[in-house]
């Protein structure tokens, strides 16, 4: 922020020395909205504590949960660079230590970087002396998810932040925004215990789409957004299907095929990766049918050799939030 | 239609002989969504009227309105065609005359192919002993609209049989869908006096997209379906943009640039070409704004030296619609 002589204006903190929060995990993607749609996932996440310290600039105090480590430089690690961005944009004036509890594997589709990100600034946003609506947190969580994945794709960040079924919003624009879709849908996601890095399978992707392809997809697309807001179901289903990127990505994950069979046949509305994968995510109307549909999908992989975890949530679920305040 | 012996069942024709059924112009592509969203336009369209003859088949009886004449082959003219897709379909066992008004100019970019095929269906439908719902015409004025396009896009076919901001629907399945744009919404079409086949333009289009500009339009297409169903003009402004196509056709039409320089100087919310041109359109907020933007982007075009016609209307303008019955 800039005043009106050009001098970064400081932005004042508070009371609060000491913040926790937690941001889901999230399903990027989901299928028809590649790098525009993603959607939060009950149960698991990151949890990230930002401690304020004389000493200036942004340093890694600790990692617990699924991971043993994290990069201590900042511009290699996804909640470091969050709130440096943030720092750096507001002109805060204090020094923060960052701890990380992972909650989501790494390489898991799952968007961990992301969640790392959602998570430091919202909590750096609660020591504000005036925090920002949270979706005004949204370019800082970008920047830090750029460090992981080396391109701004905010996805998978604008679902973590905001929780339920987001968008990235117009394009060069800083809004993220939720749409709404049917309350009763939810989701699986099955992971298959191999990984795969966001920056490689991003890399590996061809550099361009078909003209019959981009429009079949973008009729889908849009479909699939007034689909939501109406609620329709057979609209929802007839659009839920990723006809860009997932013919490129199945074949690394083996058993992809019968895993979306698997979903299909238990009723699910559609079924494809999430984000650059492992995991494969289906939609359901009921939760009887998301349980059924989850245990087909795990079996599927199973028949494959992999182990997996199985994740069951609401497509409508809360998103990035503080977990305590510890005033100074 | 087949029975379940698999012999095609004969829809039956009602007591009607003749009618005659308007459809209206349309803006198609609407910027963010080529080929899958188009809008009707009022005040200008094509008028069918049909005649059931003894004599089996589908044939022209005459042309008036704009245009001098029209192709005699069912396979060259979409009305006939639109006409002989819902004969064969339905097995109607009559022979049909079709005369055609054409209010649309030729090669305009104002969805006069699609038009003439949406107000033939809509006339014939009527002469059903049970008309079918307008939506379910759709197929049959697609196979019209792909005898003048060479491709099966559905974008003014939607917009002109429905009315109002329309889309294709999900891809591959044939139930075209309206969404809800805001009431007040009004667009300027701006026709200089120049034709562009629809055919031809789409030869000379790329075959594809890189990946970045795909991600680009689906974001703004998502925000843009979302920010019609929200009546929030801020996102619609920051969405209704083509970064997909608008950069290949633009120097095709002398003035485009100066053109929309006006009407976004006007207040437009955003301006682009209908369809493939050369008609320039732009939405504004409030009917002031458009008349005033009409008068700018018109005055662009004449300093090119190009005579144009101005259309205004809402967004939201009814689609086709039958103009009289004459039973015999």
């Amino acid at each position: 922020m800039t005043n009106q002589q050009g001098q970064r204006d400081s932005v004042s903190l508070g009371n609060i020395r000491e913040t926790c929060a937690f941001a889901p995990a999230s399903v990027g993607n989901v299928a028809v909205g590649f790098d525009v749609l993603g959607h939060a996932l009950q149960g698991v996440g990151d949890t990230v504590t930002i401690r304020q310290v004389e000493e200036p600039g942004v340093r890694l105090a600790g990692v617990t949960g699924v991971l043993p480590e994290l990069p201590e430089e900042v511009e290699r690690n996804t909640a470091l660079k969050a709130v440096a961005a943030m720092v750096d944009a507001l002109a805060l004036k204090s020094g923060f230590e960052v701890h990380v509890d992972k909650g989501i594997p790494l390489g898991s589709g799952l968007g961990g970087s992301a969640a790392s990100a959602a998570a430091a600034v919202v909590a750096v946003n609660k020591m504000l002396k005036i925090p920002l609506p949270i979706n005004q947190l949204y370019p800082y969580a970008l920047a830090g998810e750029m460090v992981a994945s080396g391109s701004e794709h905010g996805d998978n960040v604008a679902a973590s932040l905001l929780g339920g079924l987001a968008m990235v919003g117009p394009y060069g624009h800083r809004y993220p925004m939720t749409i709404p879709a049917p309350s009763r849908l939810r989701c699986i996601v099955v992971h298959p215990q191999i990984e795969i890095q966001t920056r490689n399978a991003r890399a590996s992707l061809k550099k361009g789409f078909s003209r019959e392809l981009v429009v079949a997809q973008s009729a889908n697309l849009a479909a699939f957004v007034a689909g939501c807001f109406e609620k329709n179901i057979d609209v929802i289903t007839a659009s839920l299907k990723d006809l860009l990127v997932e013919p490129q990505r199945a074949a690394s994950i083996p058993g992809f095929k019968q895993v979306k069979a698997a979903a299909l046949e238990a009723g699910a509305l559609g079924c494809s990766i999430s984000g650059s994968g492992p995991s494969v995510f289906a939609w359901f109307q009921a939760e009887s049918a998301a349980t059924a549909g989850g245990e087909a999908m795990a079996q599927a992989f199973t028949e494959e050799g992999l182990e997996t975890r199985v994740f069951s949530s609401p497509v409508n679920c809360p998103g990035a939030r503080l977990v305590t305040d510890a005033a100074s």
